[in-house]
């Protein structure tokens, strides 16, 4: 694997697993205090400044807005037993009141709501256990917080959603589907090697990709969103350790895709569960954005946009729904 | 009230409720339909196009990102009987699974997700009894749509927040906080005077409203936000009816403020009930946005903005949640 | 089909639908006041009298007490769009706390609580729809309660399930299964006639059934419960409209099975849905339970018990989970 | 305290925390395996059988039924973080349906539901952190189970309150409350020589409770009721440890009160945080019910009654609501 060796050799002194002497953890060496310090709780939306914002600008060009977003509703396909449970009180909810005669309806709403559809991963959601079975004090995030310090039953203490910057910057479809010349198969791994094929068929270069940029990987996959849910939750295409590790060595603060995990599942190595996860959230705070739409943007055959998107700031939350926006 | 004739004068066509001949239903004349067509359920939104997207763009100088949205969390204002409760599930959700021994974590959130914390009023929020008591058939919401065709237990069956298209437009904040010299009180109107003066007080004028954009007031109300939410619920001081006429003849696209109504409440007519918001949402298809925070927009004492703000697309919803953000 | 006019003779002065002059409703002649006056809300839970209970004491003879309830999980059949979601927050809640190091655990459930599992069907479940479409003031309950004197956003405001007085009465199990010599299929309706040979095959008659008397009948289709749950959900055998009209003449306060609706689902007639719930819980007050587990008592060949269950008393419910209870 | 030398005593083997040699957890001694045996999840509700059933009834002499449960609604006092959100869809939920125009309303219910109200605190309810902060290995509740074995995301998986057996057994109501001749204030303890002066001055022993037996204890407290949440929530009178001990030694099957935790609050032992709920619930296997409602039993003058209560059978649940009856 050429690839492994490429994104080794790119990690530089990030030792592999195993690596004699270096690995305390099952994911390798110890991966705290972040870059941005012992305290940073924002991760790689610490790239989000003025500078990006006005980088971001210059992709605008004919001012068309993409929704990279899904809708919510209940046949959507839903991980593990997340469920999604709307109810709309009364009908109305509120009045009759007034001589105006108004009257007024709201929605409630149960459910993972930052675990479902279309989905942002924040710095919360992920973790490693690093001690023995059940050690809160030992299972660590993004920045080594530990579950002891961050778990809570009402909220995460640390980590939360909230913490995060918005995101106003680059972004940059990486049209693999294309590449391969239709949706890719369920446990097939994009490499680092179709990523960079991937560009170049767009008249592009990873040398694009600048620290703070999004990167999105278009497998195909969301073609079977409502068409085929038990398929589509039964494994996905998507991105593995390789182009993790060299996506992370690019500095990228997002990696998306139209996918429910972003990553290849199964792992091609079956001991390994949502490795990229870990490699990307808890090692380098970088932010993953899942079940995205790439249709819209695949068809107007516009590679580079302005992303934009708010994280719902919802105290605690491990991560938050919403439309990101393509802007070309 | 000179404000009213100017604001009536203003209205040209739409007669007041009253007139002769002319009010059928308890709000004056039938509002549908609407100028989109018959059919749309997008309302002010339409005003979204790459043309506007542009126009918002030259807003942006020195690509500052300003979140106007507040954190969501159990102890802020709530109105009414509406709840906010997320609890994190296992403390881990998932895990450990693998080699790397992942864990992971998700929330779960039950509350009234359209209708609490800062919160965009979609078309299906707000509607009219225009009929008998409880005849559905004769409850009237944007464009005519009547309970009978809207109302679902699981979701409107039309006029949901997933119609609305993703607001990338010029905002304007008019800043009366700082014309009156300090926070407003509940039950104060801001009338349409007011706005004139806070506008050429900013060095703005009203003509530089155009059709699609945002218009934001500052009350300064949202000073009281978790420092006082008894005080904040009970009333507010906000736009009344010649200011809501207006903002609807300039054609906007959205109002917002930092208050939980936008409009002024109790309203100075004590036969009325939130009107404002039939106004705008019901006549006119223009959006409400409440619970902002404009402290650091005012603190930079920059009033022209791009607002960006996709609304959370839950199928049926009566609004969204959300982090707008005014970028300059 | 004697059976019917036994039925009809029994009824008396209550019309069929059709009959001239008479119908006034969709469901024939005018149900209300009730026979429990015109404020009561209660209905046939007022047959429970000390006297009742005592002789539902002389059903006890060994003292066993059978659970007829089912256990509430996620992957229990449910009706329509209904939901069952049970979240454990914080993995404990709460803790750790004081020398004595306590901690505890809480549970979250998200779900349609009085219309899930084991259910009891309260008086506000059902009504009938007696004007022109979506007439809230004539959709009317129990007793003639209307659709708007009773709807809330928060709870019914009338007919709410914590009216029911609790149940201590003989019960019966009427056990079709046995007589048929297996579970009974879908659609096929339980007779005026199956009932009475049942009894008579269990050595009972229908004479032994009091007012305020509890029956039971066991179809078998609970047999497909979590082995089946599309096949479960998908129509069930049931008593139609004449044994209901003759329970219902007999007086009982309940009416429970072994399915998901009590009734023979799809109707014999197919331009009825769920005819009996209207004929039972609308026009005479009698209760329904559904989703019950007969097998213990029918091991046993006991036919005769104390019946004992008490609704919870959620106020503004329109039915209650819970385990009822055959004492023998 | 000469009461706790009483209690000691007639603990016999059971040491207190400190005594030399034989404590190894904070709260003592090792109570595991259960007198049930090691995998007994039923605790005290073993004490089940036809013979308690039998003599019960023996206290059924009138036939009366009194509810002791309370109506859950939204204004009912909650602890801590808790909430209580009853929704009703659509308004009706289902229909118009069919000829005979059926229509039926359903209640979505968001709450921590086996811990608020009138509640049933089951076996997973309590727990003890024997190790070192945050080791789920060595948290353990009753029999010794470990929250590494019991907890999950999706409820319990050990010692969910689907593995009490429903009572029926007779039941004791001791009048502290008409002992001390009005309300006992918050933090008073209620201590042996109160429970039996109490008993003795309603013409009873402690002689009369019998194994598997249920003994209420009034207070008072249950006057502030939705009179004053605040107070009510803001300590409570209660049994302490001595009384505890004495009650387990008498080996009853549950415990309830007036008040929202059975037990003094806070603990005249300052250091101690509900030990009296690690005694009775983890040590012992016997059940707590909180927030009940003895008004009617007490103004009948009648201390001894056949309690009946069938526990929700939700899989996984730390407890249960419902409405326990004392039959007379």
């Amino acid at each position: 694997m050429t690839g492994l060796g490429l994104a080794s050799a790119a990690l530089g002194g990030i030792a592999a697993p195993g690596t004699a002497g270096a690995a305390d953890t099952p994911i390798g060496e110890k991966w705290w205090p972040s870059r941005w310090g012992p305290d940073d709780q924002a991760g790689a939306s610490n790239h989000m400044t003025p500078e990006k914002t006005l980088a971001a600008v210059q992709q605008i060009r004919t001012g068309k807005v993409h929704s990279l977003g899904r809708v919510y509703e209940r046949d959507m396909p839903l991980f593990g037993e997340r469920v999604f449970a709307l109810r709309t009180p009364g009908m109305p909810t509120g009045g009759t009141f007034g001589d105006n005669k108004i009257i007024w309806n709201d929605e409630f709403l149960a459910t993972e709501i930052g675990q479902v559809g279309t989905q942002f991963d924040g710095l919360g959601h992920i973790g490693v256990e690093a001690g023995a079975p059940g050690e809160q004090t030992r299972r660590r995030l993004y920045n080594g917080v530990t579950m002891a310090e961050a778990a809570s039953p009402y909220g995460l203490k640390k980590l939360g959603v909230e913490n995060v910057k918005p995101f106003f910057t680059p972004g940059l479809l990486v049209d693999v589907m294309g590449l391969k010349g239709g949706m890719l198969e369920a446990g097939t791994e994009v490499t680092l090697a179709d990523l960079l094929a991937a560009l170049e068929r767009q008249g592009l270069s990873a040398e694009a990709i600048a620290p703070g940029d999004v990167v999105m990987v278009r497998t195909g996959w969301g073609l079977l969103w409502k068409e085929d849910n038990a398929r589509y939750n039964n494994g996905a295409p998507g991105i593995g350790m390789e182009a993790a590790r060299y996506l992370a060595e690019r500095q990228v603060s997002l990696v998306g895709a139209d996918t429910w995990g972003v990553e290849v599942v199964p792992n091609p190595d079956s001991n390994q569960v949502f490795p990229v996860h870990q490699e990307l959230l808890v090692r380098h705070g970088i932010y993953l954005q899942e079940n995205l739409d790439f249709e819209s943007l695949a068809a107007d055959g516009t590679w580079q946009f302005a992303y934009v998107f708010a994280p719902l700031p919802i105290k605690g939350a491990t991560g938050s729904p919403g439309n990101p926006l393509a802007v070309t």
